[in-house]
């Protein structure tokens, strides 16, 4: 599409997906789209982006995807994949060039567990930061999520591998990533001192381009976040 | 093995896992545990199997599954895998003789998409039979559960197939059964009633060899769920 401004409410539709690419519907924000984002940058795969208005979804998107998510993919039969790691195993088997998950059952197991870990850290990341809005005392939920930092530096430092599975990066990086990015706006960053490997590791995915392409600059995480504190998350900042 | 007898707090180690077949640790009464027993018997995969006490581990296990989760499965290499959904993926890709999962990615993207809805419907199994017990009113629960049942229904109208995915059984018919083999035990067999292609899924369901080798009779889930109920699990009931 031309342009990044979301789609909300009353918007027209898109219409279909042209035959030569897909589609990702996104929010240029969220964390859990730029998962999807990073892996269609990381593969080169052809795809147009429409972002949504998370607030007040077009009628449209939520015929497509009942549930109203993001990211979700739609292809050119108008097939529609939704939920983030699901969209992004199917762009890596949909895709096979440059696969980011490993060929071997255990390979793609060890790397699934590892993603199941790393579902029970998400929650941290919005709930300090909304317990400390709030002016609660969020040291106990710090402790407990640099414990969990902990685990994945001395993974880290078994492996001792640039990347979560060796020294290149694959799909478990990517998927980890969005989160790390936003230790900074989100006031986190402190819980990275004591883990040098997985500071090691946030230097060394910064020099990846996907994750050139998909990020933000603090300055614009900074705006979009104040919005959200405000209960008016601008979508379209920086436009 | 040749005991079924759970291996508990102090057990010996069952030792390494011999050279021509996997392990699985299990509960004989876990649904979870269930959908991976299914998968290796619909697919004739050689295995033992350990039975664990879940209210006290053997260190043995937790040293090789810090989470201390069944199903989990082991190889000859020591390779550890757990999470029912992971254990069988990995299943039927390392044994890739009479697949249960589509192979296109788009196929394997709607039977995962499937299986996170149905991971919002099982907390109910637990939820309702726990406030019932405590005597608490019910019947918003199973008013939300029989919302949930109304749109599995919906959906094996709109397909007209005998099971989820088509005529013959696939791998996300093996992941809901378990818990549908259980609403009779746990009084929720009455929110079937106005979902009758639902019904009929369940009655082939029942024929399938699978199924038939994995299940337990009413009277046995009943005296192991009265023993839940008591705070006592008898997981070695019937042996």
């Amino acid at each position: 599409m031309a342009t990044e401004k979301c789609f909300a409410k009353g918007s027209p539709s898109p219409g279909p997906v042209p035959k030569d690419r897909l589609r990702l519907y996104s929010m240029r924000f969220c964390p859990f789209a730029q998962r999807t984002r990073l892996v269609l940058d990381a593969k080169g795969i052809k795809h147009d982006t429409i972002n949504i208005h998370l607030k007040e979804k077009p009628d449209w998107f939520l015929e497509k995807n009942p549930l109203g998510l993001v990211p979700a993919l739609e292809t050119p039969a108008g097939e529609v994949i939704y939920e983030s790691p699901i969209t992004c195993e199917y762009l890596d088997e949909a895709y096979p060039e440059k696969k980011l998950l490993p060929s071997s059952p255990y390979g793609k197991a060890q790397q699934r567990m590892m993603l199941e870990h790393f579902s029970k850290v998400i929650p941290y990341f919005y709930k300090i930061p909304t317990a400390r809005r709030n002016g609660e005392d969020v040291s106990g939920q710090e402790a407990e999520l640099k414990e969990k930092f902990a685990k994945l530096n001395e993974h880290l430092e078994k492996k001792k591998t640039k990347f979560f599975e060796g020294d290149t990066i694959t799909m478990i990086d990517y998927m980890m990533w969005p989160f790390f990015e936003r230790t900074e706006v989100l006031e986190l960053k402190h819980c990275l001192d004591h883990t040098p490997e997985l500071k090691k590791w946030t230097e060394h995915m910064l020099e990846d381009p996907a994750v050139k392409n998909t990020m933000y600059s603090m300055d614009t995480y900074k705006a979009f976040y104040k919005s959200v504190a405000e209960g008016k998350p601008d979508y379209d900042y920086g436009l």
